[in-house]
């Protein structure tokens, strides 16, 4: 198996499954719960909070633990003032009342954040044809009626990094503005970092970012735990309540052996950043140079793990059944979306054609990988490829006999 | 150490970590994904959805799979009709446009429920002093209004059984009444089934719920994991959305390992539901022999592993440190609220005066007792108790001399 859908899922590393087992099986205490051995948990799950904190140059305290990113990402735009109502919910609701919209976001985001902006009448933020924010489209649609920007730190099918730090340095200059016109409405940059945590230095000041979420899967931590990182400005609405849990704004007894797994993982992944980056950046060259007579989609400002290319007039999705029977698993696009058979909307707003689009595969190398693998994968698809390019020149061949 | 506090958390069954392992290292894949090895894995977790729905009588379809009960219990309120907003956001709001409330719900709810449901403006239904439902406290607040009532299975403090099928014939008769006047406003029934699933038969048909939440982490399952059981005519809106998974419900990568342990613990639960009731229904027996000089505080319709005992004029939390210091581990109430240092509105429920909540220990047994356990536990526990009087009348005696 060469598994090169790592943006899509990671699996568990071992060594977080082995710092997780103590809590399932021994440590399983209810941290809520009165005597000694269920607040050292309590403690313990503090420290790990930290330690993933930490890795953005936040405290514990800054951040609410969550089921993933995707509830992180809704639990966001909860910041919203205005918008007292969850995502879901405004969606039935006719009208805003405001004239411009209090939301904007990347026409590229993932659906979670993509469907919730939505949901609150938010407007798309163009991106240019290599996938990075338009910043005079940006500039052009903030309003004083704008509350929330968000932003992917970066972008899910095409690992293009996105400029917050410039970005949250053009809002500070708004806020200024806008306290000096006495405009007291808030303007937060949101952004979902879930596929950055692994490979990019991370720093919640640096950025300028309001709130940031993270996600345990995509960095060889566990499905179904994440996290929102929340400045001391922004007050949140909880999405569910109850017991109380972290100060409030989610409750529910806290999933110990997925936040203890979380955090092992950021250690582990903060470990071996810089290498990380060289060692993808490598295999990305390699394979780059293996692979043969393709249209390469995602050229600058990308995340090394990301090869999106483009096979014109094949049909990838037939290239993903083909790949699959050689033992060789990639992606077309956002795995929420290919189980529905919906063509990517980040494909198509860096202006590919519908061929484009169609031809289109995203590879995202990991942890499961080795160089060898890539020169691998590389002779499989070219393989692949040549022959699907035969049997369409066959069969359009036997078509013209046909007539 | 002797774990009595089963009710708070449970220990991850060994069979069911096993069980979950190759779903964090191999079997890792996006269920969304298109490759056949994603596949699979989606199609087991639709398996393990059907392993937990089979054991309270429904089908995988029927569940939509949650970060555990507060979760579950918050989405279930989302089939109000005119509640268009979430519980927490609600609150926000001044006054109902109702005359009676639409939420009824048992006032000794766990917070996840009561919580909500007050916050939907919901009014509270007493209970009698032994515990359970005043039905006609109950039918006496139903009005046309009322669109969803809930009421736990077991209360998570007393271990009480609610008498659920009783209360949904008498709702099928009110639903009949509204139907030929031409009301056509839902009337359902949810409950909290979290601290029963491992140890009585549910049927959802047979107890006639319309909406039903389970947990995994009070079964020797996972924490993070729960699910709420909806029935056909339910519509529920979603409280997070984003790729669109558990048929738009709820959206986020599935969280499959915790899935494929719920059901795994489910299975275990349901292979010994018998043999568990008489055990623990023996070890009660003998906790309650062995134990001296208490009160019994659930005496009837009580699930046989909560053991709720008042040792008048003492202090229950002060017992719970001197018990800790023996290796014995018990509870005073529900543990989110001992964190909080809150005085217990279960028990204030029930009638019990301000001494006998401040005398009352909750002991809930488990998998992690042996019969021996309970004499030694029933040893220590009476051994503190006597200890504690002692110090207490020395002190009165001592203050009385110093007069």
């Amino acid at each position: 198996m060469i598994y090169l859908d790592h943006a899509a899922a990671t699996p568990v590393d071992r060594r977080v499954l082995e710092a997780m087992e103590p809590y399932f099986v021994s440590d399983f205490f209810n941290p809520s719960a009165a005597y000694l051995p269920a607040k050292k948990v309590a403690a313990e799950y503090e420290t790990a909070k930290g330690t993933i904190a930490h890795a953005i140059g936040a405290k514990a305290s800054d951040l609410v633990m969550t089921a993933g990113a995707t509830e992180a990402n809704n639990l966001a735009f909860s910041a919203l003032r205005n918008g007292a109502e969850s995502a879901s919910q405004s969606l039935a609701r006719p009208s805003s009342h405001h004239r411009h919209p209090s939301v904007l976001y990347l026409e590229t985001e993932h659906d979670s954040v993509r469907r919730t902006a939505q949901a609150y009448g938010g407007e798309a933020i163009r991106v240019q044809s290599n996938g990075v924010v338009d910043l005079e489209d940006l500039k052009s649609k903030i309003t004083d009626d704008t509350e929330l920007i968000s932003i992917a730190l970066v972008n899910n099918e095409l690992g293009v990094i996105q400029p917050l730090a410039e970005i949250s340095s053009f809002l500070r200059e708004i806020k200024l503005r806008r306290m000096q016109k006495g405009i007291r409405k808030q303007l937060l940059l949101h952004s979902d970092a879930s596929q950055g945590l692994n490979l990019l230095e991370i720093n919640v000041a640096r950025l300028g970012v309001d709130l940031l979420t993270l996600n345990a899967a995509k960095v060889y931590g566990p499905k179904g735990v994440g996290a929102l990182y929340v400045s001391h400005e922004v007050r949140l609405s909880p999405l569910t309540v109850g017991g109380g849990q972290e100060n409030g704004l989610r409750s529910g007894t806290e999933n110990v052996p997925g936040v203890i797994g979380f955090a092992k993982a950021v250690e582990l992944a903060r470990e071996h950043l810089n290498g990380n980056r060289k060692k993808y950046a490598e295999w990305r060259r390699i394979l780059l140079s293996e692979l043969s007579d393709y249209e390469l989609i995602n050229k600058k400002h990308v995340l090394d793990n990301f090869v999106v290319i483009c096979y014109n007039g094949i049909d990838a999705e037939r290239l993903i059944y083909l790949l699959e029977e050689r033992g060789v698993y990639v992606a077309t696009g956002a795995a929420c979306a290919a189980s529905k058979g919906i063509r990517s909307h980040v494909l198509a707003a860096i202006g590919l054609t519908e061929a484009q689009i169609a031809g289109s595969l995203r590879i995202t190398l990991g942890e499961t990988n080795d160089e060898e693998h890539l020169r691998k994968a590389a002779h499989i698809i070219n393989e692949v490829v040549k022959d699907e390019r035969e049997r369409i020149v066959r069969r359009s061949h036997k078509l013209r006999n046909e007539k």
